[in-house]
């Protein structure tokens, strides 16, 4: 491992998630050189800070520290202004959580945090699908729905760090779904894991057509389960995604004007299914959009893969501000 | 006039209307020194960027050129960009129009445009009710609707420069009304000058209340008749007020989703009437937010002066650019 540069080339990236805790040794071009893990849920955020610190200086201590930019970290309610974790439900301690300064202290790194979307937007712009772009929007479609918005080369922070909340946008297609957050009509309640099982519960009641979906758990109605069906032909699984992708197509058409991006960018579990979501959205989104957005932005999902984008989008951020 | 420093200590603001353009010396902390303005509607764009020269060249004639730092115009459709005025409606001169470089030609200065509401929103960070914010939003609300964003200081512009076009974001409360960009539902279909007519002559259409803006003809029922209305108690001209606050306040609580801004102001004839708009919006935004900016929004209008706001804002242009 070369360790002579004056310069860093290597970083930290950590994923702070409800289950477990991924941090890895991360060099300038994406690579990620070593990886560990531990559950996430000690009895205190104190013992979680003690084993991800004593795993990091173990992790780099044959590298010198000059040539290590700082440690990252992706964590849900992350707010990178105060380096807090403010009011964070999947997570096992009470919040607000001074993290950037608890790991500082611990390992003498510079430590930076981000939420979860912010780092997806980061890791697309730095490895991934939004290389060279200085204009995109990640959506995150997984258990909730968030947005890392780049605008100019900047992604936005905002007054509190609470820019990009766009699982909270409201639409008429949602108007009588309720969202967690106490409202209706939020694009999460439709483009969220949950939003997939509700619609394809309420497809499968109102349909007379035969589903492998039928008769399945909650459990096992995941965004997987349906994506699966729709590729063997299942007619309501398509409908599914074809609803789905209409509504973000609908929603990404009411974001262009405001920030006018080159691209949208779909990541997270609901982001696999791939065309069968980016064709309907695509298409529901030319037809809706003002004129000057119309047939200029560009469809994709993320490229990096499952396990390294959250990594190297939190390795990426001590990279970025060094 | 001082003009021994070696920096700049002076600018020129350019508002380039469909009417009257109007062009001013402007020191650093935003005094008008010296105004001038004629006619817009030269034969072609080339005689009006002749006498606009012509008349910048000799308001400036006893200032050293180290002394002034450019040009700034701001114009409808006006690109920052491109430096290029795009697909204007209401100029008299065929687009695109080069307009930065055939002043920057004429002045040997240093010229760059923006549009109308870029302009607004950096007259008012720089001299106006924005002093010291970093996260707002300007809507200037006029014979369109359009929106100056400012997140983390910085001004977005967006991938060619369209980025704020907050007028054209669709909300349900206007969805039986066509905007002029062929599409229903847009903000600007209510919170406009236009917008303020249609919404009084459906509430006199469906009441047989008394009202003094019964008879008016279109071109009389503007939104200073129904604010002078509203102030002397006319129930009608008040109901047309409270309704645009509460659509601008559902507006606001969206856009606040994206961008998480310290305070949203509002700009533009149909922001004269002042608190009769600002108090349904506060307590509709308040009502429909997301927790996360519920009660933390501030609302207000534009503390500019009138004629002053868009060359004040145009001609920090270039000082912001030094």
């Amino acid at each position: 491992m070369e360790t002579n540069s004056k310069y860093p080339l290597y970083s930290i990236g950590v994923d702070l998630g409800g289950t477990n805790t991924v941090y890895a040794l991360v060099d300038t071009q994406g690579n990620i050189l070593k990886c560990d893990s531990f559950p996430t849920a000690t009895p205190t955020v104190e013992e979680w800070a003690d084993i991800l610190s004593a795993g990091i200086l173990q992790m780099t201590n044959s590298i010198k520290r000059d040539n290590i930019s700082g440690i990252g970290i992706g964590a849900p309610c992350a707010n990178a202004i105060t380096g807090c974790i403010e009011a964070a439900t999947d997570l096992p301690w009470p919040s607000p959580i001074p993290l950037a300064v608890m790991i500082e202290s611990r390992t003498g790194m510079k430590t930076v945090i981000t939420n979860d979307a912010n780092a997806a937007a980061i890791g697309e712009m730095t490895y991934g699908a939004a290389i060279g772009l200085t204009n995109f929007i990640v959506l995150t479609l997984g258990t909730g729905v968030g947005a890392g918005v780049v605008v100019d080369g900047h992604l936005l922070s905002g007054r509190s760090g609470f820019a990009g909340e766009l699982g909270h946008v409201t639409f008429p297609f949602a108007a009588d779904r309720d969202c967690g957050c106490g409202r209706k009509g939020c694009l999460q309640t439709v483009a969220s894991a949950k939003g997939i099982r509700t619609t394809t519960k309420r497809m499968l009641e109102s349909s007379a057509l035969e589903s492998e979906l039928r008769g399945l758990d909650d459990d096992d109605l995941t965004p997987k389960a349906v994506e699966d069906a729709a590729m063997k032909g299942d007619e309501i699984a398509k409908s599914v995604y074809q609803f789905t992708g209409r509504c973000l197509g609908s929603a990404a058409s009411e974001f262009a004007a405001f920030t006018d991006p080159e691209a949208i960018i779909l990541f997270g579990g609901v982001a696999k299914a791939g065309e069968l979501l980016l064709e309907p959205m695509k298409q529901e989104f030319d037809r809706c959009a003002l004129h000057l957005y119309k047939s200029r932005v560009k469809f994709m999902c993320s490229m990096l893969k499952d396990a390294d984008a959250a990594i190297l989008g939190a390795a990426s951020l001590t990279m970025m501000k060094k």
